[in-house]
């Protein structure tokens, strides 16, 4: 048989899609699945039921990591992993994550009804709470061992909020730890997911195969100048802190443009102090967040973020106080998962580009435990992380074909 | 007599100022006198014993005003208005409005006791709240007859704390309402006051001849664009609300600079919407105030403001909402004041320059009534509103004795 003409069942997984969306399904087209809520746990339970009735083996890790295994090449070999996640966002959309994790079920489920031998056994995992309900990739982080205690006690959503939702789910923070995997039995990951952004309906491409994850960094910069009297102080004597933060916003978004056009840069907020109408203002912090696709653009955006800050501040005779609020590093999506992906969509016919992602996925916990890979699907109009959030049928289809060619060309190479 | 040769009593001026500086007296060297507050009370029963004991009749109108009056013409004739204030804003310093009315005593009490016949009557005023802690300008405005019930039903500072003042002062609002004077019996009103600002001192004058209040107007402008996600969102396909709101305070400053050179105007406060570090800002409220010497000015910045934000909302595709909060018009000081005050430097040979005040006085409900005008007095590195405000005595004496003699020159001109 010639596995490239290999097809998943466009109507099964049509109406497997159909069925998850109304989980959680609310008024207006999306889905509100927030992690442990009850539609959260129906919609875990219905995978559970669908692996299992596939014949597949159901198991969960101390993550609450929910997995369904076709053990196709026995006890001893590895695990070809594919995935993403069944939480959303507050009253999210029907496609981010639900997209990843029922083509990677619809994938195993062919594969293991063509019954193709191939030298590893197959995974579809729903990685616990990627959108951030408790603390944002904590099921993923978790399998890669980079969960910490500290996490696990500052988390994002509060510590009350993470402590309810594990006794819910029944997961405890020693499980949640122990649940690393040892990456020696890993033979690789890959996703599927929506762009969530544009790049692709504007490049005209069908599918994207995904570089790396960009790493993100943020600051806030506070501005210092000197209040006064804005009637009584001349122009020309104010130390006015809404100057530089002003300037600042202007030449960082000009310095992505003109000198790093792969990046991209965000000034969310601003806080100005004392904040009156008839007040000189004295400070202003600016909320400052960056994204770049690989080390040294991450590294060289920065620094020339901070040199164009301390530079502005200068020129209107300001201090600056800059206060990092952590950093995440870019993961490099593999080689041969990005050779594989490009392969899989020429055997379908259809065009890509290679892309960045810009937003946070499982697959970057991954990239530090095994050879890990993205697809992307077209978002309609970028929208995401809302009930209008959409991509067309048939774009799904072909991430997932080429989900499942990518599967076999990355694992019958790896005999 | 030579009437010119006149001079104040430097030693009792003094010994009031020092008197009047220990009431509401703060640890660091200022004061605490908000309106109604006991050390303003204190104050205003210190003037009245000071002027009964001068020998000039104490009065109090509807609206809490403190007069000390020298009847030199007789009942029929007009009277020449000197005053400032005696409330002061929480924790300030000790020459705001305090000087004035000082000044007004002492002037009174040099005319009295050198015997000059007038042809007017002299009248020294406390004007209440003049700060607002109440509603601002309160005894002047109701003075002039510019008061209103709106005005009193939606106080700056609350109504419930306007009542609960007017209670501890034995006023009544129908009295407020009815404190308007007779213009046609006002010889015309003069004002002395520290400048709070260093425009003097910076070009080394020892006097300021105000020549008007300026305007004042202000705006909530809002920039409006569209919340994305701000990694998956490419910077060119952003509709960014920072941009827009961060153009428009580096322009429009760099507009003062350059074509309103007379003018100030102040950005300041700023509200992102939703303010998040991860999500392009589909808003942010601009807190703009300016202020404009003259009335051609006052109309044609006004214009160009608002012109330059919808040119930079326009330039970042955005749209822009403007939400206009009220106007005060410039207060033209008459132009027989102004050359009263200079002829009276004049003649202590002191250098003085003309300037607007950039801040809000009594005088400018005056100038709607009568031919008013305004002395300012250097103040130390424009520090004001704070313990830290101070006059060199010798500036506060000079202020004075130009009062003094601004006040001979216009009133025995009316003769």
């Amino acid at each position: 048989m010639d596995n490239s003409t290999l097809r998943i069942n466009v109507q099964r997984f049509k109406a497997n899609f159909e069925a998850l969306a109304n989980i959680g399904a609310t008024r207006d087209g999306g889905i509100h699945r927030p992690t442990f809520s009850p539609a959260h746990f129906e919609a875990r339970a219905w995978f559970r039921e669908r692996a299992e009735s596939a014949g597949m083996t159901f198991s969960i890790d101390g993550a609450g990591n929910h997995s369904a295994i076709f053990e196709c090449a026995g006890p001893g070999a590895k695990t070809m992993l594919l995935g993403s996640h069944l939480d959303s966002v507050p009253n999210g959309g029907r496609f981010d994550g639900a997209l990843g994790v029922l083509a990677s079920l619809e994938v195993i489920q062919t594969i293991k009804e063509a019954g193709i031998s191939l030298p590893v056994n197959l995974e579809a995992i729903d990685f616990t709470d990627e959108e951030g309900t408790l603390i944002g990739l904590l099921g993923s982080s978790a399998f890669a061992g980079k969960l910490t205690s500290d996490d696990l006690a500052n988390p994002r959503g509060g510590r009350a909020s993470l402590l309810s939702g594990l006794e819910k789910a029944g997961l405890r923070e020693t499980g949640i730890l122990g649940a690393a995997r040892d990456k020696t039995k890993l033979a690789g990951y890959l996703e599927i997911h929506i762009e969530q952004g544009q790049r692709l309906i504007e490049a005209g491409s069908q599918l994207g195969v995904v570089t790396s994850i960009v790493g993100l960094g943020s600051y806030w910069l506070t501005f210092k100048g000197r209040a006064n009297h804005a009637g009584t102080t001349a122009m020309t004597d104010r130390r006015d802190a809404s100057l530089g933060a002003s300037a600042f916003t202007l030449k960082a978004r000009e310095l992505a443009l003109a000198e790093f056009p792969e990046c991209v840069l965000n000034i969310g907020q601003m806080h100005f102090s004392p904040g009156a109408f008839n007040i000189v203002p004295a400070s202003v912090k600016v909320a400052l967040e960056y994204r770049a696709p690989d080390s040294k653009s991450f590294k060289n955006l920065d620094k020339a973020l901070l040199d164009t800050a301390r530079q502005e501040a200068d020129l209107f005779g300001l201090d600056i106080d800059v206060q990092p609020l952590g950093r995440k590093h870019p993961a490099q999506m593999h080689q041969t998962t990005q050779i594989a992906i490009m392969k899989a969509a020429k055997t379908l016919g259809l065009d890509t580009i290679s892309l960045p992602s810009y937003a946070g996925h499982d697959a970057q916990s991954l990239a530090a435990l095994c050879p890990a890979g993205m697809i992307f699907v077209p978002s309609v109009a970028g929208i995401s992380h809302a009930p209008g959030e959409f991509s067309h049928w048939e774009d799904c289809v072909n991430g997932a074909n080429t989900l499942l060619q990518a599967t076999l060309n990355l694992t019958l190479e790896n005999e």
